[in-house]
């Protein structure tokens, strides 16, 4: 509030860097905003040129933002989304601290063979690079410095043998938990995938989880308690609801509004379980004509995900008990059955938010289970079953769908500061 | 303890998994150990072949279990380094949640063209991947699967351009920073760098935090909160200290001593602090024959910053204004002088610890310090400045370097789980 206008200077434009001084006040318009600021001084520090300047003070479409990927956190939509990942990111973490796990890196470069299979990025270091007597400097190097340095195909020269981006930290993270008990990993993940659709990123993040002594139950429990832990932390939280409330809005203006902030009637209520097999029992039973048939052994998907969480359930739901054939071989065998002690948490909207199993830990189950041409590759994983094998377990979530899951924001570019996927690398 | 030695299994070999029940009581020996277990029962989960496994009670040296990458974190020094790890990288978030920063996670691919320049990781994609329906599972995919995709040499068919792993996320932290205020970063990071040395990796991890707002002395305050914070959360944790204990006889029995804790003394000194011109007068008047000489304008060696850190001011040292000629182009031009408004933080033993300074907010300034043939890759950071500039600052930490700093771990691939670097990427 400029008490007299001829205060507020005349170049503080949309945009601009400004500091102002004067005195917090309690709002007359109550229903509108609870404090004001009535101005002293205002200092425009960078003015902005309303020209030529990307962002008006029209709103966007979020689609016009993606492409001014460096501005859109100025927003107040993006902006909140921002502030919302940074909250539950400190949540996740303070969750697995308060609970006795050890946080552990798990590896981006990597060279298991086996995960070089299929959609992953290969990794090309240059040729020549020039030996150095002292350390690299912390600060990073001086950007655009001409190099002579040429390129090769692979960094089969620099590592010995042809390296990947991580899919998963689970396998390494498994290795880490056979020694430390309780470990969890969480950062970014790459998928070479050629899909440019709103549920896609190349890079994205997975929080996973290991923990020695425990099965499927052990896995499932955590996962529940984690979730439920962001949701009470972030609801107790009076600015981080604000910031849900203006995404709520903007998620409700712009599609199908039934799950939006649905999550925060029951935030914690147990989530509902059921097998694989009665889940297809009850797709089959219903009387919904999905693309996709349905019968015991498919994969489900993302329409049947949602019918379960939506329709059935109104809520998330656990699915365990998959069949073998459609899972990885890691996953641990079902006794006298076709089916793996593993889980799929499903949630509205967002639909397959956590994947997780008990891991094989019997050597001669596992050892049977390895595709074939890969056990050279794993025989490290394998190792972790010949001495002292445990009982264990663990899962995988998709960070960015949580923040999907909890904002109600529906294309995953928008939960993600730099987004990358086929087409784009911008910045 | 087993009152009857009939009661310990005859399989209860070293790297076993056990389940072992029974009475937590007072040690008669409380100058050795605390408590003591008396046991009721013991079941061997799983059982350990002692006659071929890789860990022998004996102690190995590090170098050995180097090569055991996925079995090492069960022997004691490196579970106590890998609980480090753990235990300062949760309080390097608990110290930026407590002094209002937001989270970013900046991306690891990034096509900044200038970033694609010397020592830096190029990334290829399949050549065809098979578009899919739905989305990715969120648990990892069945590894090992067979494919027929080829690989190309570059990913600049997938994302349109050719992409790098990042080597900083400081220039896309900027961006955060410019709309989000106080914004840190925490992650990977890599360097392509043929140096097959204790005191370099291909993939490390950089906390970079940037401030809106500030300027040289704001970036040097936060680092130095930020790592006695660090200090005194490690002090006040009873199991910490044990770890640390054990780290730093490990360290005196392998090596030179003289530094191994001595932070301890002095959590919460302010660090020294001189600039870069007094520092080369200092070295020069120094009766030490270096075996790089010393001048002006030069980059300090390693053996420069020990002799600054540990014989002139026995602890940390902030070094300020390098001359300009030996910076990135990014850092404030120090008025009417030829340095830049940087530091470096030196402590003894590891050496160079954080990088950081004022960024040039002046767009006339920066214009013209971008290197030629830039320009247009960066148009995007100077956007920056045409549109509401703000004079900002920031930093980089080496985390590898933190906790060798208070470990006392001489080889920096003994702090991080899978170590990479040129001719060994295990796992």
């Amino acid at each position: 509030v400029w008490g007299d206008p001829e205060r507020c200077p005349k170049d503080l434009a949309n945009g601009a860097a400004v500091r102002v001084t004067g005195t917090v006040r309690a709002s007359p318009r109550q229903d509108q905003q609870a404090i004001e600021l009535h101005v002293d001084t205002t200092e425009v520090i960078g003015s902005c040129p309303g020209e030529v300047y990307p962002l008006a003070t029209k709103r966007h479409s979020l689609e016009y933002l993606r492409e001014k990927t460096h501005l859109r956190p100025r927003t107040a939509t993006i902006a909140a989304a921002m502030r919302i990942r940074s909250s539950l990111t400190h949540h996740v973490h303070t969750y697995f601290a308060a609970t006795a796990f050890f946080q552990v890196h798990t590896p981006i470069l990597t060279t298991n063979d086996c995960e070089g299979a299929g959609e992953t990025f290969g990794v090309t270091a240059p040729a020549y690079t020039t030996p150095r007597s002292r350390a690299a400097s912390v600060e990073p190097p001086a950007q655009c410095r001409t190099t002579t340095a040429a390129k090769t195909d692979d960094a089969a020269h620099f590592f010995g043998r042809p390296a990947h981006l991580t899919v998963s930290g689970q396998l390494h993270a498994e290795a880490m938990a056979t020694a430390l008990s309780r470990v969890y990993t969480f950062g970014p993940t790459f998928r070479a995938e050629n899909s440019n659709t709103p549920r896609h990123l190349a890079e994205f993040y997975m929080l996973e989880a290991e923990v020695a002594f425990g099965g499927l139950d052990t896995a499932v429990g955590i996962a529940e308690a984690c979730i439920q832990h962001c949701a009470e932390a972030l609801l107790a939280d009076e600015s981080a609801v604000r910031d849900l409330e203006l995404l709520w809005a903007h998620a409700e203006a712009n599609g199908p509004t039934a799950d939006v902030g649905a999550w925060t009637k029951a935030v914690d209520a147990p989530f509902a379980r059921m097998t694989y097999t009665d889940a297809i029992g009850a797709l089959a039973d219903s009387a919904v004509e999905f693309r996709y048939p349905v019968s015991w052994g498919i994969d489900l998907k993302h329409e049947h995900e949602q019918w379960l969480a939506r329709a059935l359930h109104g809520g998330p739901v656990v699915i365990t008990d998959y069949p073998a054939a459609i899972k990885p071989f890691y996953m641990r065998r079902n006794d006298g059955d076709a089916t793996v002690a593993c889980f799929d948490l499903l949630v509205p909207g967002v639909g397959e938010l956590v994947g997780g199993s008990a891991r094989e830990e019997r050597l001669d189950v596992l050892e049977a289970a390895i595709p074939a041409g890969a056990h050279d590759a794993l025989d490290w994983y394998v190792d972790l079953r010949r001495y002292g094998t445990v009982p264990h377990a663990g899962f995988g979530m998709g960070f960015e769908r949580l923040i999907q899951y909890f904002t109600g924001i529906s294309n995953i570019r928008d939960v993600i500061p730099f987004p990358r996927h086929v087409g784009t690398c911008r910045l």
